[in-house]
């Protein structure tokens, strides 16, 4: 029997988080789309409703597929470290892809429409969160996919990514939550004191939003729920240990 | 020479972290101050200036206070265990009244202009944070003040109590930026989009008010930073592994 500090895995109650985590993050999809195919008139490119094409992928870019990058480790802990590495890479490609579509929407519709840009809190925030996953994704790429860091370099630098991975995921989940808001205010106006069925729908999306960072959060922040190292892994780690005992700062 | 895995604790870069946190605390409630006594008119408690009461209260209580009263077990890392609890517990109620002052004003400023309440996501998650702000103080207190609870059952509370905590300062924060964002749109409207000083400055509060919650996050979640166990809590610690080998899970 393990000790409280260090409890055994628990590969059971993780599987069930990590669903209840899908579900959530399927409903955030599911619900946006209905917000704007009901309330919003659908998506188009060649429209006014290309503005709608920009929440639609934020939601699916950097919440549901950026939360679902950050899960990989968890999900897939016996899987070789490499092939984790690469499709936890892989996924942040598809959300920034698919992130840079709704960027792309959104600043063509304020183009057409004669409107401002980079005004409000929610469009400050979100060009933060943009600027922050790029040179994130660069420096794990190079740290972590392209040879030539050291292991001691790696191991140095994997706290940092760690955190803010995090908290690029929770900084995105946020700034939906304004952007909603900011949707909302405009087209709704007063009418939103008079729980106008839109208003109490979007109030909802936004606590699943939440919700959904909230989960994904939990799961990865659990002690015991960290991937285990690999045998191989273990031996380099101990290899590695051996060999740097008395090992400088500054050495590559 | 400590393996990476895990490195020497590291008490000057934690203190610079600490300090730059409380600048950055500090500087969220000037600048909240300065927007509402240079662009909405002051504070006062009989008159329309009742609403500014409101976000006054909540960045102090729930944004402020609640940062710093989990900062309490990295600051005070030699202090006696006990101490430090009361410290955390006793901050905490600090920002509970604080935040119900601030809760009380914008429902009496709301009965008396007749508007709706609790229709927003702003107000669906500030009142989510308050319940769960209250049954975690309550928890807390049960399980780790009071005398009681078994050293098993808090070993196995602790983590939840831990994570909790953070999910709800992040959510206050979250919260303060919808109000921030509500506020701004309902006086600013079209303007906003002017780049109005108000504008601006708000939207600068609100990358101030992010930015306290990722480095209290940072301080929170770096492993080396964590409150290293004291000579009486380890030999505690000991005992207890010794004496609970083989422990079953509903022993209490």
């Amino acid at each position: 029997m393990d000790s409280p500090a260090r409890p055994a895995p628990a590969p059971a109650a993780l599987l069930y988080y990590v669903a209840f985590s899908q579900l959530l993050g399927l409903a955030v999809v599911a619900m946006t789309g209905t917000w704007l195919g009901v309330y919003r008139g659908g998506i188009a490119w060649e429209s006014a409703l290309q503005f709608n094409v920009h929440p639609l992928c934020m939601v699916i870019g950097l919440v549901f597929l950026q939360g679902d990058a950050l899960l990989v480790y968890r999900v897939f802990r016996n899987e070789a470290k490499r092939t984790t590495k690469v499709l936890h890479g892989l996924l942040h490609v598809f959300a920034f892809i698919i992130a840079l579509v709704g960027l792309v929407a959104v600043f063509d519709y304020h183009r057409k429409e004669g409107y401002a840009d980079l005004y409000s809190l929610h469009s400050w925030c979100g060009i933060l969160v943009f600027v922050l996953f790029f040179v994130q994704w660069l420096m794990g790429f190079s740290f972590f996919l392209f040879p030539g860091a050291s292991f001691s370099l790696r191991s140095r630098y994997r706290p940092q990514h760690v955190f803010l991975g995090g908290a690029i995921f929770l900084l995105s989940v946020g700034t939906a939550l304004l952007g909603l808001k900011e949707a909302l205010l405009f087209k709704l106006g007063t009418k939103y004191s008079k729980f106008e069925p839109e208003g109490v729908l979007a109030n909802v999306l936004g606590l699943l939003l939440a919700a959904f960072g909230a989960v994904v959060l939990y799961i990865l922040t659990r002690a015991d729920w960290k991937r285990p190292l690999q045998a191989e892994e273990q031996a380099l780690s101990m290899d590695f240990k051996t060999l740097t005992e008395g090992d400088s700062p500054s050495s590559q």
